[in-house]
């Protein structure tokens, strides 16, 4: 979609095609969850695939937009599994956010409130901002009756929206509060993915259903961080020295990955190990069309060795 | 609105127009929250125009979104504020979801899944189903860890969806659950109302925020019974064979109460004694004209005395 024209019907990968992608790029960003692994399960051959791949020289970059781990906590899974991945090569959208505000000057002066899981507060520390919030809110209870106040900190300047199991009325109400009366208090979101294989057996909801709920709450939109907003990919490649040109986009949801991949003028490439299957990427109805698509990740290994 | 046509600016209510609002209608149609009371406070001049309005043969209804409380919970409320109001002039979006269910012929074999209060529960136990989840759910936590598999009801089939101040991650995934796997189960929403007055002194997220998150989580809208959805007014009028053209339809809320007065067929009046200020009402942005405003209900008994 760079050259601004709508994109052909996705074809499947071949050896031809794989060899060829191959050539033109020099950088492969894959997202995690669905392409890497489901939930705690790696998904079959993906240490052969990264292997071939680091072998040919190409530069690996892992992005996701599941901001419930710090980049120092996903590196630490990726060992976990079995794979070796530096913490520089990890791209969240947890990082994403603490990058955005770092990128825009937000006064360490003012405080930042959490509505998500530890990746956030973490990167918020690593950054060398204030945020509260977070899990430790989620015990917390309000009584809507008669009279009650809800205080809240005059100096939270951002309210920061993830992915958060422990969502609750009072967090809705506590980022209201801040986005609503203090003046110039920034609303970022990490992502509005609905859903996500937060485990590997069930999808569950994703960082949007918090997001859709404060934003109905306070009648406005975020700033979007992660994918498939730009922010990730200029910040990626400032990083890298890297063109998009010359880089392949590797994920399984059709509106983050390969539209984010698509809106950065990336190629891509599809796996269904994720949550998009055939019939929906080849509905009528899709307008999504990534340059290729593929099983799984392990398919480039063997169509390269053909 | 009935004909068709944009309305004009609102104009302020006066003694002429006044009198010929009351000679042209035999019902009034109150919203509460921002109307009758503020939270747990009464409107000044609330019962004095109550009073004069049923001496003067009107009918009165109240009708409103906050389905916390089941009608015959508002009835005690009233009571506890000095007014006198029966249970049958009492239009919740609690009892408005019941009976959608019940004039739709929904099955009392199957389930009922509530994210919400005990409004709701109440008035589903009194039209004879089976509702679960409410409060009580807001004390379930899951764990968002490697090989955990969430179960659901399959006998649910129907989710409603209210203002919840126990909403949590557990609750968004069972609806999420029913919604997606029950085959044909119903996904209904009190109401969408994105802030409501739930105390006095404050604005609290409304029920447009949790019927936000689920709606995300499910990709799917949800059926609305409350307002500004014509089936509460259907059934209202319905209920007391009335005529929508000799009806006002009195509110605080333009994009509810005026909305729905106006899709109805109804007279509007707006009160400045609830959400909406001068301000807003005439900013050019807004394109919902009531047919009269005034600053609250009291403001008749002084018109209409002069």
């Amino acid at each position: 979609m760079a050259n601004g024209l709508p994109n052909p019907p996705a074809a499947l990968l071949t050896a031809a095609t794989a060899r060829s992608l191959l050539d033109s790029v020099d950088a492969f960003l894959f997202d995690c969850d669905g392409v890497i692994w489901k939930g705690d399960e790696l998904i079959e051959g993906v240490p052969e695939t990264l292997d071939l791949l680091r072998n040919m020289g190409k530069k690996l970059v892992f992005v996701t937009n599941n901001s419930r781990k710090s980049r120092r906590q996903y590196s630490k899974k990726f060992k976990a599994l079995g794979v070796e991945v530096a913490e520089e090569e990890i791209f969240t959208s947890s990082f994403a956010a603490a990058m955005f505000l770092k990128l825009n000057n937000f006064s360490p002066e003012k405080k930042v409130y959490v509505v998500g899981e530890d990746g956030i507060l973490e990167e918020l520390r690593l950054a060398g901002f204030e945020g509260f919030g977070g899990p430790e809110d989620g015990k917390k209870n309000i009584l809507l009756e008669a009279n009650f106040y809800f205080e809240h900190d005059k100096s939270v300047g951002a309210v920061i929206v993830g992915l958060d199991q422990y969502f609750n009325y009072y967090k809705m109400q506590y980022a209201s509060l801040c986005i609503r009366e203090n003046p110039g208090c920034l609303f970022i979101a990490t992502n509005r993915d609905p859903t996500g294989h937060m485990t590997s057996t069930q999808e569950w909801p994703g960082a949007g259903t918090m997001v859709a709920a404060v934003s109905c709450s306070v009648q406005k939109e975020p700033i979007v961080v992660g994918k498939p907003s730009s922010f990730l990919m200029d910040f990626l490649l400032k990083s890298f020295n890297l063109e998009t040109s010359r880089m392949c986009m590797v994920g399984d949801r059709l509106d983050t990955d390969i539209l984010f991949g698509q809106n950065t003028g990336c190629k891509t490439l599809l796996v269904l190990s994720g949550v998009t299957t055939l019939p929906e990427l080849q509905d009528g109805s899709n307008s999504i069309h990534p340059d290729h698509y593929t099983n799984s990740v392990y398919d480039l290994v063997g169509l390269l060795q053909q």
